[in-house]
């Protein structure tokens, strides 16, 4: 038993091509850097029933679902995040960049027809839009630098991205008095700047909360540190709860992500 | 396998008739425009199952589901959007006017009983009437003007609805406060006119909601900034949080959307 | 293929008895107006998989399952509504109105155990008592005299129940506060009494919210201006949300209910 | 068929012993009055599939069930109560009584892994445990001989399982203070003791609400009076909304309630 | 059918070791103790399918599933409970301590992939790391060396597993206040340190709550008293309702937890 457990993993990891990352669109530099971008967060939990399939329809079924993804790769730019184990709310997550969110529609369509779309319920998306910073022109000159700082070079293999909903006395302050708060929360994330990435999304209209905060970290007691520290500074008391869940992954590449629904 | 994959994509552009856009209502020009008429959003999400029936069985009952449609659209107005990859909510979305709720209620009776039909489970339905506008009456001759401006005839592809709630302060207003109010709504929507195409149903006493607010665009990073300005407005501190989700989904022919289910 | 449509369809009238009405139990009308009378309102929706059994096999079902209702006619009013395509919370609803609640278990439990009801989960069940009006009492006359006119005679086919919960404020009030409160809510209510009737059940302690009102109209865009109308009274503002869904659908005979579900 | 049916019903009556009550543990009258005694409410949905399965196995299956529960009254005091047909939370809920919460889960364990238990889904399990009253010490002597009046001898069929979160100003009251709001509770409940048997399990730390306040009553409608009593007294004030359902069901042999599913 | 019952419950315990407890990890002792250790609890509900399975097969997956998590002790270390019959959140939870989230992730992605994980869906996943204690430092030396005291060695069965949100005026406090609260909370659970083992994660920025208070005791009764002492003192009034569970179950070694579901 043992030689054909090693014998399909060794199928998978051919026809996954677990050693190559996913080829990447020309523009990803582009698109995970600008303004007006539309990122897309979409969760999937595998059916049990595609266990029962044979292993050579689930393995050719997986080829077929990560060639459509390299093939829309070319408009699209898509990360890949495992999150059985850590989350109750899915199995494994992608985010879509796109200039067009029609571009993601077409992606996400084409994936959810191949056979194994077929067995991933999409348990949840969530979206938003990037933007130009709104408060960052009127900061003063260090910490505009500190914004400028890149985080460290360590590998953040943790994801996780947060809903979040300001409340209508936020949103009705002068921007000039948003601006002073930002610049508080700004200041409480400083000494974090370099063991998390941190990237937002404006969700307002798109969906029923305002932003999407989405984080890389290889040290999550930092980031707990990190939240708690955001926590204390005036702005968070203009929160309010969101019914949507927080979401937590291990960025993977796409060949490993598919590689656990192979074996 | 590729040269069959044509064919029967070729087979479902023919039985679906892609080129054609769905037969219209005579009267569909006056529904989309008076007042009593009543609209319902009916999102369906296809069960895993449908993809395991064979390919002509699920072509032909795309085919009477398509027919079904086609038939009701005398009495109603029924419009498709392709949820599936931007939404949680479901995979398609039906909007069906009508000056008799019976007739919503007939028609979807009937798509619902066809194959098709019997393997979309209805995951959200909500509805509202048209009514002659509170407000305007008392609006200044500028702002009456300005809502009488046409959207810009760009293409306006996404379409979000969004229900509303307000709070029975809002409710206990004098109706001269609340016109107040609302004209501050639409001064601060007024740099949007063109670019997102509106419209307002009333829920209160079909939903545990008040209304439901109708947005088609092609530009969603402006109806992000539109969405701010509006919360920014004091009107918006009367809102209350609903227990319904905000839908998205995109303007397609009904073969369009069809055609998606019948690869 | 139509003849065989025609022939089933024919086959479905006959079986189902579309033309008649439900046998009515001797003291329905009785039921319908007196205090201390039981109203449960139990909402179905049909599994998927109904549609996978044999014609033939559901017709018999669909029959046994409305014989099961007339036999309980004779101690428990039974109406029945069509709620699909208008409702996301189900099928169709069964409103049982019995004099002792176990009654109407028995018929519950006897309609659940059928072939049809095999295969319709009851999604929903609020329910609630008949009394003695709280506050009329002490109404003026005209007031009074308003009360008791007759909704008018034209068709109301639309019925919506809404569950109602009032906080603690309100129920800390002396009664004669909240008479003239509830006075005031009448009189908002006086304009529609015609086109709008009515039905109050009192669910405290038999759910987790305080009244179901019942509400039956052919008019629906009246029905709206009423409820806000209603929203509008100093009463409204002791409501607080209630985790129940407000249900909506149009009375047929039980025989047209079920016919739905023998095409 | 009826012979047919007549026959098997007969069968269920034998099988399941429809005359007979369940056998009682020697300590079941003790553990109904003690404190320190753990109170399990576990509430079951029958699997549509169960219907299923061949009659006899069901029969034989209900049978085992049976033997489960009687064999584990020697050490848990187990009553069944139906609420299929009264509420939407599942079609039967078993209350348990144990001095060690180890025995109800041993109990419940085996109950589950029997052929019906497989098909019977847990929906909801709310549990805690009794104590010696709080607040009656302090009680003048009249209210406590109210208090330990019996409730009349007439049969009470109906139960309701009601799960209860005070809010912190509750909590940080002082006891005299929580007492004097207490008594009055009392006070308001007097004209109710006869007619509504009570119980309160206390569940804090244990479930994420207080108390579980457990009912049985012959007359729904004055328990809807009662509990109209207790929101108007001061001490309603201070409870919160619980994300737990109002359970509601008819008390019945064991058998009885298997009976339903044997049909 | 008794002697099979009897030989194949032999097989089980044969088979998945009862006797013997699970191999434990060389870094259990520091992990149990040590700030910075990530502990996950993921709560499974077995599919009534499974129980559809020959029961050799059901063995052997259990068998294999057990291999897995001894496997895995080397490196992750792993508590298992029996929630089955006391929560209605699932059947079994698994707690997994590590030094580096992606261990827990590496053995439950394996979990889930054996025969019995594919038939055991995750209903429920919380995480937290531990810390460094915040305030003790500040503590007078008899409540630190309280906090020390051990709890007595008698057994401690019962689980239970509290997400815990503190506001936003909570956190807009000086550490000095909340260190004074901190002490009144600790004082009021002194009576209880030996009845009831604590441990706290800090799951802020992991969740959307800020805590898991994980206890263990064998005394309900008691702990019921704790929890109602802990909401008496002031700190208690800055939580606020959180959207995720309470968890219980009862210690068990794995063997005993998988032997449930090899019957």
């Amino acid at each position: 038993m043992i030689a054909s457990v090693c014998r399909s993993l060794f199928l998978v990891l051919v026809v996954l091509g677990l050693s190559a990352g996913p080829s990447v669109a020309a523009d990803r530099d582009k698109m995970m850097v600008e303004p007006g971008v539309y990122g897309t967060f979409a969760v999937f939990r595998v059916d049990s029933s595609w266990w029962r399939l044979e292993r050579s329809v689930r393995i050719s079924g997986l080829a077929h679902a990560k060639g459509v993804v390299e093939r829309h790769q070319a408009r699209v730019a898509i990360d890949a995040y495992l999150m059985r184990g850590l989350s109750d709310q899915g199995d494994f997550m992608l985010r879509v960049h796109a200039t067009d969110l029609q571009h993601t529609q077409d992606f996400l369509v084409e994936f959810m027809s191949t056979i194994f779309g077929q067995f991933a319920t999409n348990t949840v998306t969530m979206k938003g839009v990037t933007k130009k910073p709104n408060y960052t022109a009127a900061f003063p000159d260090d910490v505009k630098s500190t914004l400028q700082t890149l985080s460290d070079p360590l590998p953040k293999p943790f994801t996780i991205v947060i809903p979040i909903r300001k409340d209508a006395e936020w949103w009705g302050l002068e921007p000039e008095q948003r601006g002073g708060l930002m610049k508080e929360h700004v200041d409480a994330a400083t000494a974090y700047i370099k063991a998390v990435r941190r990237k937002v999304y404006h969700s307002k209209g798109l969906e029923d909360f305002d932003f999407l905060a989405y984080f890389e970290t290889g040290k999550l007691e930092e980031f707990n540190d990190l939240m708690v520290s955001l926590e204390k500074v005036k702005e968070s008391r203009y929160s309010r709860p969101v019914n949507h869940p927080v979401l937590i992954g291990v960025t993977k590449s796409l060949g490993e992500v598919l590689q656990v629904f192979g074996r």
